[in-house]
């Protein structure tokens, strides 16, 4: 997969395209992402991006030509037609289900900017997807890159190992994990609990269940609702649920 | 504002710490970002963080000495009581509330596991809180703790200039933003709206607002429920709603 990522600040993505998952997926060739300075296409001799918004009103805005072409000088085959994103707060929340779509994509493009608003041709005109990560604010869409870069490579086949993506897959019964212990049995008079010690298998799989339960119910009760759960677990969350309401 | 964030790959936040508004609220000493290796807290020969869970099952687990001894050789200040913050996917749910809350800390501390589980001795005695940006699976908390440092510095007296934070000023009105435009007026021969050249300011205020709620009814419609409308808005959106609804 081809991933250019359009920033004022490409050094930021030193570090995270080298590192870890990504950096071996690299390594690998199993991705080839870059980080583009797209003030190299200003077009203008003081380099400029960004101008006042027509209007009136603080802040600047990102002008159109840096951004069409940057985008336009990476080639763009038409035949695959890469997925062009704009990280920003008025887009789409970025989802697991998002994730996985854009890592059927041979090749993705995704636009930062920076403190800057986006002249609005860029979005009506240039971008195939809007993403937004989250309702908090942001100096930038260079993390919001990251989460996605992140999340959309280590689906990639080859990428993941078997043993790290175990431990990942019970993101997909749609609720949160249950506790993990590992060694040593008892750490500063705090003990692992005595059925992971037990060597009763069916046990275990009963508490972590109930445990894994409980805690979305705590947590994340929205999650319940899409959850897939039997009968049963459903009349006892409702039973649990009843018993901790305040009287 | 101190903040450590623990991390097996200190490497990936170099970038982030030296560029940009972070960079130059360094620069200026109004935070001192750092990236621990808590590898080096391991205290066996063979720097090993990680084990197998009890119980069984894939995936390892983070044990909790090395986690344990990064944050107390912090020589945390009791009389501060630095906020311990834990990156997990079980977590509540980063919001922008809770950036303000953190930024009146005096020193915050991340712990970013890496494919791993935490052993659950860490959540129940050492941490302050357990954060999680979103609902989508990324391979480790190093770039969910960059979103919450970007989201939290940014709002430290100081570290934005009035030009910039006057960008995101609009997000307190609970809507998403209007379009936005700066020159060229025409931009291959899509032009800016007439209203935005007019000079007529009444006008400009009226279009924005009503693209900012045209945007949030067709983008995000859960932001309407909480957001300050007037009655005459809400019975405009409401008749725009049922306008738009499939016959």
């Amino acid at each position: 997969m081809k991933i250019d990522v359009l920033t004022l600040f490409p050094e930021m993505f030193e570090g995270v395209f080298n590192a870890s998952i990504l950096g071996k997926a690299k390594e690998k060739g199993l991705v080839t992402p870059q980080a583009i300075n797209f003030r190299a296409y200003s077009g203008n001799k003081h380099n400029t991006v960004d101008d006042y918004p027509y209007g009136g009103g603080g802040g600047m805005v990102l002008k159109p030509e840096p951004v069409f072409a940057a985008v336009e000088d990476l080639k763009l085959d038409e035949a695959i037609k890469p997925r062009v994103i704009l990280l920003c707060p008025q887009g789409a929340q970025f989802t697991q289900q998002k994730a996985e779509e854009l890592a059927k994509e041979e090749h993705i493009v995704l636009i930062c900017g920076h403190y800057e608003g986006y002249d609005e041709r860029i979005r009506e005109h240039l971008v195939t997807d809007e993403l937004s990560i989250g309702d908090y604010v942001l100096t930038g869409g260079e993390i919001p890159a990251m989460v996605i870069i992140d999340s959309v490579v280590r689906l990639l086949p080859g990428v993941l190992g078997n043993e790290t993506s175990a431990v990942t897959d019970s993101y997909s019964t749609g609720l949160l994990e249950h506790p993990h212990y590992t060694r040593p049995a008892e750490f500063r008079g705090w003990a692992v609990p005595d059925v992971l010690i037990s060597g009763h298998h069916a046990n275990i799989e009963v508490w972590r269940r109930e445990q894994s339960l409980i805690r979305t119910q705590e947590r994340r009760p929205d999650l319940l609702e899409s959850a897939e759960l039997t009968d049963k677990e459903r009349r006892w969350l409702t039973a649990r649920r009843k018993q901790r309401a305040p009287q």
